[in-house]
């Protein structure tokens, strides 16, 4: 049996991936994975998403630079969703140049943005990564 | 505009919530929130998800006790992903008895349980709580 059956994709042939920096255990992002997707993510040790808005492969940081080696892949007692861990090249994983995509907060009754901007994205993409 | 209108939920009225635990940053396990869960889930500060299986609110260790009390709740850059650092209590997550649901690594080619079951799930629920 291929490991990859062992995974529940969803209607649309998908699982969330969520990214995990290896070192700081920080959040990064989640996206999502389609069947080749995580095959070749697992091959490459790099993870590749499936864009749901390209409609095609997303091997992250094609544009930017700020590939996510993958250190840990694994998957949960539902066997639909993923977990990699990866060491984020760039420090950034989020289209907006923070470090990670989970950076609005609620406060009180307000989302507050609590992560700074690292660099510029007109100066990390010809094009848009995502 | 009320904070949950930022939130964008899928064609089934959801979002992705990933619990994170807030001391270690282990990745403890991803569920699903329609508005009204996210919304019970900010008020109380304790973890409630929408259970896909059970078309019901899931007040997360409502049968366990292992309630998730939240100490941070974020949302990410395409505004359709929830996560929350979260006081675990019982220190487990996962209704296999595991402190996280992420318990299978691939190993090469092979799923590989890493993770000890803490307590036998026969001794934590007089019902199934997931």
């Amino acid at each position: 049996m291929n490991w990859l059956d062992e995974i529940t994709f969803d209607e649309n042939g998908l699982v969330p991936a969520i990214a995990q920096d290896a070192s700081s255990g920080k959040i990064l992002m989640m996206a999502w994975m389609n069947r080749q997707s995580l095959q070749l993510t697992a091959e490459k040790k790099e993870a590749v998403y499936w864009s749901r808005s390209r409609a095609k492969l997303w091997h992250k940081g094609e544009e930017s630079g700020h590939i996510q080696k993958v250190v840990d892949l694994r998957f949960d007692c539902d066997q639909d969703v993923i977990l990699i861990k990866v060491e984020q090249q760039g420090g950034i994983a989020c289209h907006t140049g923070r470090e990670s995509c989970f950076y609005r907060q609620l406060q009180g009754d307000q989302w507050v943005e609590v992560e700074q901007v690292i660099k510029d994205p007109k100066d990390i993409y010809s094009q848009k990564d995502k």
